[in-house]
């Protein structure tokens, strides 16, 4: 097995800033948050707290209504062009502590911890220009002024085909290996949409930051955004990658969910140990407060259901996108319901039988005895029986099933499974001695 | 296992008409090819004889020089619009009695006997109108008159939201049943380039066939042509088909070799237990009769030897494209080395480990015990040493090492595979005791 | 000047069936509108009546729930592949008199004739095959069985290069002069926008056509459909056609109202004489009885006037889609404005000054004495004052100016042209003594 | 008249360093192109001194291998970040004078001077960053992080709807105005190829730069580069533009001439005073010494009258690549033959007459009488006879011919005017007395 599928041998489960918090995130809601965290999901399975795009920026979030980065920004780098945290968003990060407190505090309370980065190196590092630590290259020497994001305006790329290149990415992983960090979410790599001739575009500065990780001898979960994920390259991430977004940013809104089908359905032969097309973050509770939009989910509970057994079933990684600390019990229930988590780390081979406007069928099976499980997705807009024959997908013994939303035995089945699932719903079901 | 899977256990191997007779073969040449295979390539594996495209047509290629085929031809059809073989060409099918003459032929060898056809239903059956077989709807009710080929004027598309389209397809399926048929390659159908927008417009004939296939009750193995397949409905045509094109035509030029490990690579997930990939005909020996270019491949013997190291390697079908009865003795020890060819049916899991513009190296398992193996390709104009590093797969241990195309075993191994490869060439290498 | 120019010396005025009828208009419905239109519209300029799509067809718009054109349909030809009248809609055609006696009507009342053909040769033709007159090649040897319509299925392309096709040309053009068509309206040939890649891949079709009419005889005015014709190839179309389509269909909806603005600016230098690009026919007054879905237009008054303004100054040809027997005054009026109209006959140069998403102006000057125009658009949701400054369009005298809607003047300018205009509304003045 | 259009009556005629200097022209170059111009040139109408890409950069080219600019390059600019020349390159340009001392001396020659620019405002200022002359706003509020040149990387746009932005454009053409310039060339702003959805994504960048120029007060011709224009935008160009490239860079390259027939019959309608689609430099006489590819054209003698031709009947402007002081005398002879230069101020209403894959015919008229010209092109391998019917091109009277590059009267011709041109050669007829 590759050493980078070793970092994360289940789907990585956690929390992330960003759904609630946007860019504006502080020290103190990460610690409120990875609390919560630490005494109601650890439990479950819930480990990763992800501190989310712009960090280091003093004034992130300050013009929200004009744009949600700020152009041009001085936001907080060392003298390497490597970023720190912002001091008055992060206040023991002061004196050149970095992240190194704030992670020693999430891992305190037996959770990992991640960051975010944008692919590159800051434009104001190459237009100085600043140093490359360990090397006499400056910035401007491998930054590519014709490389930016569609969608932020702080960072060049770099080209690997300069003197120092690996080197930058090796110096800010050390960085953030010496922080503690266990978990790196890197943006505008897995889809570089500004380059529609080529959205894998960066694939050698993927190459550079996997390097870079093995370099900084951590056990550095690596994962990939935006999406969607170029299924082409799917050989690539596999290889040097271990999550990666299959599609672009997921909100509560019905017609990503439904649009997450597709998705999955072309990237359902790539799920596997320590790779993980991920369906992004789970916006339900409450969210929007950093986009001045704050609010309860939009997801009626039966949408946050076909969510929940999609992601579980597909085994994407599960971020919850919530603000943790005003998690109401029903929510908490949705997040936390283990026999269906447990498909999560204990299933594979995840297969959409069917699929059209109106439903969605899936099949998977446990790995640990001869179960298997069926999840029946109704996607139309009234309630509908959903029926699967078990021959047409070649089992022909009886099974004894169970409804794992709703953690109770049913009568056995011999032919067909069915269900009346109401609609934007799905159930859930646990198949024993099938095959 | 669906039943479909059940059909093509392993990659199916044979030869097939068109890379040397183009639309011309004839029965007595079809019974020369097959009389070759059932005594000199049936031993290895090779099973399938499978006459390609245009057998109905009594003109078929009398005017190649303007055009590959004939516009508006009357080729050979009966009253319910389903092709016969064109009798000037094969003589047994006369008084009705279709292919069942010559399949039975070739089952006596025992081999298998396969048939092309383009989807969709004549042209001609649309205008007059014919009958659809079994109900009483005409050709004109069920064919769309805006669902063309690109490049082959005989059918119009099939609407499957018609009464009588499922019985038309029925109706031919059942006929190639009766027949004896055991392979049907259907053309203008994996992707439909005459459709930018919606490659796999076809989507719905591809359900309809496959109905008719089990409908038939005979074990009919799928495949389809022509590629590339559409990565994004891998999991449709893993579900419908047995074989897919994941490249437009294959022949025998270096281009064409180089770019099959892009298209491998897209689809090494890809490969399962009756479902393959398919890299196309092999073209090598003599080629090209039917087109006027009558030739002996282009392909050096190095690139041969890629070529068929890559197509066993990644378990594409294997299908002859070379007249048989011409084969130098080179060309059949190429095509009959036993080792190699072990890898089609008794590996898996194949993945590519490194491919940039000079070289790639593969790697998959045995599927009977923990041996693996390791192919080295050379692209580029120079011979070139290629190694691979074992811990690098998360290989850890000792390493017993065999070339497979020269039948020798080689000093054990520790960490490294290297070896040097002539230019455009291949080394494959079976490890034991590896893991 | 190209003798094609002197067909059309003006834009062609008139009345097309299409837009109240669709394809089924018959010959006392064309009667009955010509004759309002030699009673109420002749003496304003209107002159053309134009028999649109399918009047071959005796069956057409019977099915029209399920389709507009029917698949297959054996529509009348003669034995050279050419379209005659249905007799059952057009009796006076019976006996082989084709469309003269309805023609000879039309010309009687001082009118001129027109029809509509699909670019191509009959499907059916091309699959019996049957004769081109004048020659011993038959319909398969001209039709491209490639080359089909994306919504019409009648026909078949017919390719220049083949023996024969420009005699098929010759033999159509021949037919339609003897019955005494002045004018023909050929469809998918504008934009062939079944082929993506190439949408004037008719272009040797127009040329056939064109020289069609010149070995004809007959002064018969080309018009090409439907569009967005191809700007790059405005200098084709200005040699051979004498009006081309610029948008695709329009109909009575302010978004393709509204649009048409940008479609003009795109083509404002390519109006001259004998070349006309074509804004579509007017859906104004009683619509949509073919379709299943009569209807007085959905254009408020201002609308009309916007529409009428902008074809006017734009020097597009004016093609009335309304069942005219039904015309109320107020349309009548705005159709029979001539202060307006003139502009049609006796300006030139209209150029946009400005636009924006809430207005524009456009400009013209007239072809007898110095005097000049000014449309003023609101395209705005509410009333808006808009103000050109004639300095900046280079006019530095005073003028004397009249509202030619409201057939008043006004007081005389001195630097600025200024309206207040409704919401979707125009103003159009004529500026006198300028520059 | 448009003021903007009374700066270029006729299309400027005269010198650019671009195609021999690359980024490296120097004072001493410019003079010695001017001196020469000034004694040979100027008596056939050219004027124009071009001072092309980089003049602000004192290394430009010196890393020329690696790249064409120099990426992040500290280039002079002054406290309000607009480009002064490089002091080492421009000396008299010392102690703020800028480019006056220059433009002065080009003046006193009786001859105009003009300089390039890059659309936008240099990247370091607005990372500083620098003040906006006469506002209290800085770069980084007006500069667009996300608007970059595909090909060079010294400036981001400038975003309209920002304060300042108009000031930034006002404050550099009045410092170009103080300066003397009557001739800007503005890059990256005609077709910003960067942005595919949208390659005239700059355009309100032209509307300020119009606007600036106004301001100046100076009649300062704008010229906008790289080509291709938008054809759909040809209205907005000619609204506020003087000449705009219809292609990208153009060489001494015979597949690019051949092009650019294409580009010609796409724009011919577009050509008026002070409107002037732009087939780029004359690459003929030496060029490429900035490349490191000094030599003289690759354009045989034909084709280089074939390009006279073409640029001439259809008026392109005509600015001269080579280095003038190595001019021969039969480059020399070629550029100042001044019967075919006459058409470029005394003709107008070029049309393409045919074209195919192996000739041309072109066709326009004298301002001053009736006469006409005819140019045949032959863009075949062979030499070939070309011909056009004066009547297909509607004149029906006798014609006195002259051959314009021969400076000979030929025979009158009645119907026909017939030449043999040579392979890639060019024939320019003036015909007297035709209609």
């Amino acid at each position: 097995m590759l050493l980078k599928n070793t970092f994360a041998q289940t789907p990585p489960m956690g929390w992330n800033s960003y759904d609630y918090y946007d860019t504006t995130v502080n020290e103190a809601q990460v610690k409120a948050n990875a609390e919560y965290m630490a005494k109601y999901l650890k439990p479950h399975g819930y480990e990763y707290i992800i501190v989310d795009i712009q960090w280091s920026d003093p004034n992130a979030g300050t013009d929200r209504k004009n744009c949600q980065y700020i152009n041009f920004s001085h936001f907080n780098i060392d003298e390497y062009s490597r970023q720190l945290p912002a001091e008055n968003r992060f206040p023991s990060s002061k004196n050149g502590a970095g992240f190194k407190p704030l992670a020693d505090y999430i891992h305190d309370l037996g959770l990992k911890f991640g960051i975010h980065i944008m692919r590159g190196i800051p434009r104001y590092a190459a237009h100085m220009p600043l140093k490359i630590k360990g090397t006499n290259v400056t910035a401007d020497k491998i930054a590519d002024p014709y490389s930016i994001s569609k969608w932020n305006p702080d960072m060049y790329g770099v080209d690997y085909q300069k003197p120092g290149a690996q080197e930058y990415y090796n110096s800010i992983f050390e960085l953030y290996a010496e922080c503690g960090v266990d978990f790196v979410k890197v943006d505008d790599i897995c889809n570089t949409n500004m380059y529609r001739e080529n959205p894998y575009s960066a694939e050698k500065e993927i190459e550079m930051i996997h390097k870079a990780i093995l370099n900084s001898g951590r056990n550095i979960v690596l994962s990939l955004s935006p999406g969607p994920a170029v299924i082409e390259k799917a050989w690539h991430l596999e290889k040097y990658a271990n999550m990666w977004r299959i599609t672009d940013d997921f909100w509560d809104n019905w017609i990503l969910l439904k649009n997450m089908f597709e998705r999955c359905e072309v990237w359902q032969n790539h799920v596997s140990t320590g790779c993980y097309p991920d369906c992004d973050m789970i916006p339900i509770g409450w969210l929007g407060k950093g986009f001045g939009l704050e609010r309860y989910t939009s997801f009626t509970i039966n949408e946050q259901i076909t969510l929940m057994t999609l992601w579980c079933i597909f085994r994407s990684p599960l971020m919850v996108g919530a603000e943790l600390t005003k998690l109401d019990s029903e929510t908490l229930e949705l997040l936390t319901n283990d026999e269906v988590l447990y498909l999560i780390a204990n299933s594979h081979g995840a297969i959409q039988i069917e699929r059209d406007d109106t439903h969605a069928i899936w099949f998977s099976k446990d790995n640990n005895d001869d179960s298997c499980y069926i999840a029946l997705f109704n996607l139309s807009e009234i309630s509908k029986t959903i029926t699967v024959s078990l021959k047409d997908i070649g089992i022909n013994s009886h099974a004894f099933i169970r409804d794992l939303w709703k953690h109770e035995n049913l009568d056995s089945v011999e032919n067909i499974v069915t269900a009346n699932v109401p609609s934007h719903g799905a159930a859930l079901y646990k198949l024993k001695f099938c095959q």
